[in-house]
């Protein structure tokens, strides 16, 4: 092992191709949706639905979710509190990389703790960060109960399930609140959709 | 700490959109550029500038650096052995990524590991990751020494660096060969670009 510490003989310098750049020449800017609520609560499909209606406008999006992050990138993490940290460390700042880049990034992860989250956010420009609440009752989605994983976390099988063995802080300030028991996901979708329009997300380069 | 293994209590779904999706309707395809060679040996400076080059033609491309990766994703990581499979590793699976979501990602680090650089490969599907070999005289880079480092190392301030104290290990199949002591950036970037275009790499979407 070395004794040096992290990261030290480096040296910042300024890209060639800057993110203004890229967003004059490509436009729409990026940006980070951040959806975030319980196991089954619906992160994942409107995600999914978001990036499909975006890429119909011709917006460039991606999503980022457990299937393409736990499996790669985290695919070395468990979930201990200490490991939930640094994956969402981890997402927070390939999400940013993704917003540098011009794309519209969505992350659906459970982030259930507060201060990663906030984390998250601390690391990207005002505005680039847009916190998705995806707020449905537990036992709404405990009865959903799609991937069978509250059956198995009722049953022991999975220790530190959020929502039953671990907790779920729900953020105080989101940019958007959508509540799944209540709405479609067409509405949920309408209404990611309408709030990025009348901020300015999705117009063209000036 | 959790006793359950890493990363088991997940479930594998397809995206909505799919990488074919998006690039038929944005194209052209995403693929990484790996450069890898020495320290001073053009690599950032090569990558920023095919960067500046594919955005001038409207390919949409990011570079991944020491910059922003190394302050960002792996700042938690050293230069040890371990730490530098690790950092290497998480540098493959982003720039996978970016390919899947479209993206021409360019990553400009030493990756002095032949089986680093391999199992970054094996992430991707053939033809999506391009070994970029930039080959230069150690004697040359030391000379160049823009960031002064080979100094430090030389004076024993740096430990295990790459030439001095630590092994660079040249790829034997690398794509694309770059002898920046013979050849200018732009000599450089032509070829880069050239190889681009003959493998269809920048055709439009189909």
């Amino acid at each position: 092992m070395s004794d040096q510490p992290a990261a030290t003989n480096i040296v910042w310098h300024t890209h060639s191709v800057t993110r203004s750049d890229r967003e004059r020449r490509f436009g729409p800017r990026g940006a980070t949706l951040w959806f975030t609520g319980l196991s089954g609560s619906g992160k994942s499909t409107i995600a999914n639905a978001v990036d499909a209606a975006l890429w119909a406008r011709g917006v460039r999006s991606y999503v980022l979710d457990g299937d393409n992050i736990r499996h790669g990138l985290n695919r070395d993490l468990g979930f201990s509190p200490e490991d939930r940290a640094e994956n969402i460390r981890r997402i927070g700042e390939v999400a940013k990389l993704f917003t540098d880049a011009g794309i519209v990034n969505l992350t659906a992860f459970i982030s259930p703790y507060r201060r990663d989250r906030d984390a998250a956010r601390a690391l990207q420009q005002p505005g680039d960060f847009i916190e998705i609440y995806v707020d449905c009752p537990l036992a709404v989605c405990e009865q959903r109960d799609v991937k069978g994983l509250y059956a198995r976390a009722r049953a022991g099988q999975i220790p530190e399930f959020t929502g039953i063995s671990a907790p779920y802080e729900p953020p105080l300030r989101p940019e958007i609140v959508l509540r799944t028991a209540e709405s479609s996901v067409e509405e949920c979708v309408a209404r990611v959709l309408t709030y990025l329009e009348s901020n300015g997300y999705l117009d063209p380069p000036a």
